[in-house]
């Protein structure tokens, strides 16, 4: 259907930090790189280097046999992909959402794609924008299998590691709504944790090293958990619960001595307390992840 | 005062999972190892490899020049050390207290150690129990630091590393405080991610390595954002709040999608949104630890 020269061009739709990013890889990788965001101007750096300022995301989604959007959310990429202009461009030609949101609207976004004889694969972004174009990115993709082989080649102009997850085209945002449930909780204890070792007189940067030790000790504790939620295997033998929920009242505590808002830690040792009051205090933190899911 | 016999010889109070480990490692580094536990019993394998099980915390006090504390928390650490028998056999003794704890009560710990004649140092254990007898065990220490130079061939034994973070006694617990706040707060990112994964079709073992993969991506994250918050540079070029507040929303819908209470994830993007709503919408995520630690 496609030229060779169609083959390896490509459409960047958003260029917000990580939008900007696939462009310059897609562009540093050789490809054909048509570019457009909402607001203009944000192109500037990436036409310098060779990309294609394109007048209207029609006009940027007919440059291309693919079109990757990167916006904020689904809201936005609605805003983008549903007019008339873009589905007319669309059909028959492939998109791929980085844009982040909930697998519900991955799954409609697909309708609609579908609707419209427009093939569609859903996908996430799990590492910062500085990974992009390096080892270290790493991409979540789902949707038909077939039509992600066909892509992949440009896809893998990202650079990074790309998973296919699964035909079910929710699986990517399902993936990301869990790491990024980790990832923003741990980063609002982290910006938690700044706050109180400030009130106790230690600098973000006397903290750092030994905030970063901790994260550290979490990839083995993951794996083990995870293992152990999927066995059943709730023994708390080298880390009861009942020492945890100790360990964040004084969290609360001291924090709250400080006047620092603790309605993170707060929310997170009420799900420890409600386990030892359940009658599972001897057990390993994993309870927790057993209980919730008990909804 | 003591004699090389005694210089070499160890106590250790409570024989909970950790305490065990400690004993463990004295044990195996050569130190006469004396152990003591509120219920009795716990001390059985360690008196099969060698420890001397006393009979009561007075006499177990007495027979070291050096006794190390670790029950649940400091009520605990109060209910063993401050009975007069205890109490008496600690006087021109050193105690080091590594129960974790607020930085309030180590310092309570250390008036009553000072009425009564007892050294002491504070301190604090940041590694999962194998970690103890192995290079991966953290361990910070605060209090006089010639008592803890003394004391250090002894501290030594159990492996990892060791830091005297100050001579203010209350320091170990203030860093223990902050480091538990980004465990625990991982830890419940972690558990409700899992429970998320699972309601969507996703199972630990699945979501673990990603998961991994997530906390891999903090240490780096965790430098950026200690400098940024010590100088005073919010900006959120690579990664804007309003960009986070969306996808923590994303994760309550989802979550509560599935019954699944997301309290915690309610409370991390109140923080994210109040931020947003102050105008900070284009900073970085740091931006909530300023305004959390302007209380
Ligand atoms: N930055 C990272 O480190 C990172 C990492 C992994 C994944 N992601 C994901 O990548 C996606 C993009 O993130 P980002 O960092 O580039 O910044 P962002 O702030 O999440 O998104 C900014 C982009 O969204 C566009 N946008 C917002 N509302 C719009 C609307 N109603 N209509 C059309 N466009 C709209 C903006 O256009 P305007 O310029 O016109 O406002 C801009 O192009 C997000 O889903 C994010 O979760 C980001
Ligand atoms: N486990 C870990 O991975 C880990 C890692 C880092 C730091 N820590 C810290 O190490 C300390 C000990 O933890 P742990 O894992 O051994 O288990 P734990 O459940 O926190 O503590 C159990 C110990 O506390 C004793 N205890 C509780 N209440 C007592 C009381 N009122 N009077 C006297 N003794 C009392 C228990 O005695 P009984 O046997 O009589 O109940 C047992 O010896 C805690 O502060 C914890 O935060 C643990």
């Amino acid at each position: 259907m496609s030229t060779p020269s169609e083959q390896s061009a490509v459409t960047v739709l958003g260029l917000g930090p990580m939008g900007r990013c696939l462009a310059r890889a897609f562009l540093d990788a050789g490809l054909r790189t048509t570019v457009w965001n909402r607001t203009p101007g944000r192109d500037r750096e990436l036409v310098e280097r060779g990309a294609t300022g394109a007048p209207s995301a029609g006009e940027a989604v007919a440059a291309s046999p693919l079109t990757v959007v990167c916006v904020v959310n689904y809201d936005a990429a609605d805003a983008v992909l549903r007019s008339d202009a873009v589905t007319d461009a669309a059909k028959g030609r492939t998109v791929v959402n980085l844009s982040a949101d909930t697998p519900d609207r991955a799954r409609s976004t697909a309708d609609w794609a579908a609707r419209h004889g427009i093939r569609y694969l859903d996908g996430a972004i799990m590492t910062p924008t500085t990974t992009i174009g390096t080892p270290a990115a790493v991409f979540l993709h789902s949707g038909p299998a077939e039509l992600y082989r066909e892509h992949r080649p440009v896809l893998h102009a990202l650079g990074g590691t790309h998973t296919h997850l699964s035909e079910e085209i929710g699986r990517a945002a399902a993936y990301d709504i869990a790491l990024l449930d980790i990832f923003w909780t741990a980063m609002t204890g982290f910006a938690h944790a700044l706050a109180v070792a400030r009130a106790e007189g230690v600098t973000a940067r006397e903290l750092a090293p030994f905030a970063q030790g901790i994260s550290a000790i979490l990839p083995p504790i993951f794996g083990q958990y995870a293992q152990a939620l999927d066995d059943g295997d709730f023994s708390g033998e080298d880390n009861p619960l009942t020492s945890a929920a100790s360990s964040m009242a004084h969290i609360v505590h001291t924090s709250e001595a400080h006047g620092i808002d603790a309605g993170v830690m707060r929310a997170a040792g009420e799900l420890a307390r409600r386990a030892v009051a359940d009658g599972h205090g001897t057990d390993g933190f994993v309870r927790v992840a057993e209980l919730l899911g008990r909804a």
